[in-house]
């Protein structure tokens, strides 16, 4: 069976992992461990637990349970002492109490939501993302980091603190996958902080896997904000040391003008200004949420950019066939 | 198969479902609505939902499951804002949340906790437990009921407010089943809350199930100070209407006068009184609770005055297979 990779966070990855669950393949997500916002914020400060949002994530998006299981673990309390934490998050971090162990309970977490494949944090460790801009402002946390729009004026420093050692299971993956897939996620947020972690660049370099790197469908204002495909490959390599993608998976598709519009404060597509052999362009936008009816509000306010989830996994399954 | 409905609630309660779930019987607890005291009392005021707590005992009781997935329905959450609040709580109200039903709420973690039997709330309506003691003082709330010291100066009257009324599957368990249990439990918090609920006490008069009535092994002090096993049989009458019981089961065990001297703060055992030939005395002592070495602090700590699942459930037992 191959065994394929995955490397990225937020939405695109989620639709990522959901496409390529449903093929025959030893599947693995590696898994930031650096979040600090939001309901994760809050558990890591007041439990002392490790960051359970992006896990839950992908352990939703590889969930084979029922659909009222996955929209539980997504549940956002709305008031009182809880107001905001998501019932996965709590499950996440109960379990790591009564366990005693962060992976024994993603692991525990992923026999409860009957997962296909594995969910590894790329450290257990407890670190932060600090990044220092060109203005000598310091952002202190993937929380604030992600919220921040001076990213684009320039960075001096990225960095984890404590540096934290990578998770032994997470280099054995990278170092036994047949494919790795890099992206999609955000580029500060989601990506760079699993390179930045001891050991996985050197695995990266080192590992006879065929690597694709997955392009973003869309900048994000104020961080990636004129940033075409060349771009997002030179941060990649800053990182890895090396220019090291065999694949290179663009989208060909265009949205509606209108649905632009719509997006243009979040920010612009991005595009692909690379022509070598590694690339693959083809359309891989979801045509449903792309489309809809303009004097519908509803379906307006439903329509996003987004990977489409089949179409993702059977180009990714294409290059795994012949690899 | 024959069908077993147990009424009660507390400690008590759930080691007679841990003993009768062994058995290949057609097992429900119906379980109170009337909690209202710490993480329960909380998620119902901030959250709007039904009692969490009793049910989460008796779905435990009853959970095939782990080890580990029973220790993380009970563990409670130690600091921030979620000090206090048990996991297999909040997993409640969140069920409710996500599927708008507090009784599909129940199915859905009776499913993921792989219960044997069936957990039935005895109404779905909102409801408070209030009492009026003799003094005038008006308690709100079962949970000021639990703590209260002055129970045993007597009562005018004791309700539930909103008056509700059961759940239809309450009321079909008790009309259809072989034998029911009533017992052991709190009098005034567990017990009477149960039968306060409209058509309850009707449904327990009409059934042609055999009822058992488990004595208590301890009174609680300051609200059934004195009681012998006659009071008990007295006030179930008062609030069923009918001198319901076919057997009456008591503990003839003693444990040690250490023991019993340890619990004095709390109570006195129940002593029985009932001489009648329903009256089934043996020794439902938990032995490996009741023994300890007194020299040892730690056993002394763990050491307990509680029934003995087995041998409760095989005594229940012995009755249903004559029935």
């Amino acid at each position: 069976m191959k065994k394929v990779v995955v490397i990225g966070g937020g939405t695109g990855n989620f639709t990522l992992l959901s496409g390529l669950k449903k093929y025959n393949i030893d599947l693995s997500a590696i898994v930031s461990m650096a979040d600090d916002g939001g309901s994760t914020g809050i558990l890591r400060d007041e439990l002392g637990v490790l960051p359970p949002g992006d896990v839950r994530q992908c352990l939703v998006a590889l969930s084979d349970s029922s659909r009222l299981m996955r929209s539980l673990m997504n549940y956002r309390f709305e008031n009182g002492g809880l107001v905001g934490h998501s019932f996965g998050n709590l499950l996440l971090s109960a379990l790591e109490k009564v366990t005693g162990s962060f992976e024994k309970a993603v692991e525990e977490a992923g026999r409860i939501l009957s997962i296909r494949g594995k969910v590894i944090p790329v450290t257990t460790n407890q670190t932060r993302l600090k990044m220092i801009l060109s203005s000598g402002k310091v952002l202190e946390g993937e929380g604030e980091i992600y919220v921040s729009s001076e990213l684009d004026k320039g960075y001096k420093s990225i960095y984890l603190e404590p540096f934290p050692k990578a998770n032994d299971r997470a280099i054995d993956e990278i170092m036994n996958a047949d494919l790795i897939v890099l992206g999609p996620g955000g580029l500060y947020t989601s990506l760079i902080p699993i390179l930045l972690v001891e050991g996985i660049a050197k695995a990266l370099r080192d590992t006879s896997a065929k690597k694709v790197f997955v392009i973003n469908l869309m900048n994000k204002r104020g961080q990636t904000t004129y940033f075409k495909a060349s771009d997002y490959v030179k941060e990649i390599k800053r990182f890895v040391g090396k220019e090291m993608f065999d694949f290179i998976l663009a989208n060909s598709g265009k949205p509606s003008p209108e649905l632009i519009e719509l997006y243009a404060k979040e920010g612009s597509m991005v595009e692909n200004d690379l022509k070598d052999s590694r690339v693959i362009m083809t359309n891989l936008l979801d045509n449903q949420k792309t489309e809809y009816n303009v004097n519908d509000t509803l379906a307006k306010h439903r329509a996003f950019i987004r990977h489409d989830s089949q179409k993702l996994a059977s180009e990714l399954m294409r290059i795994v066939d012949s690899s």
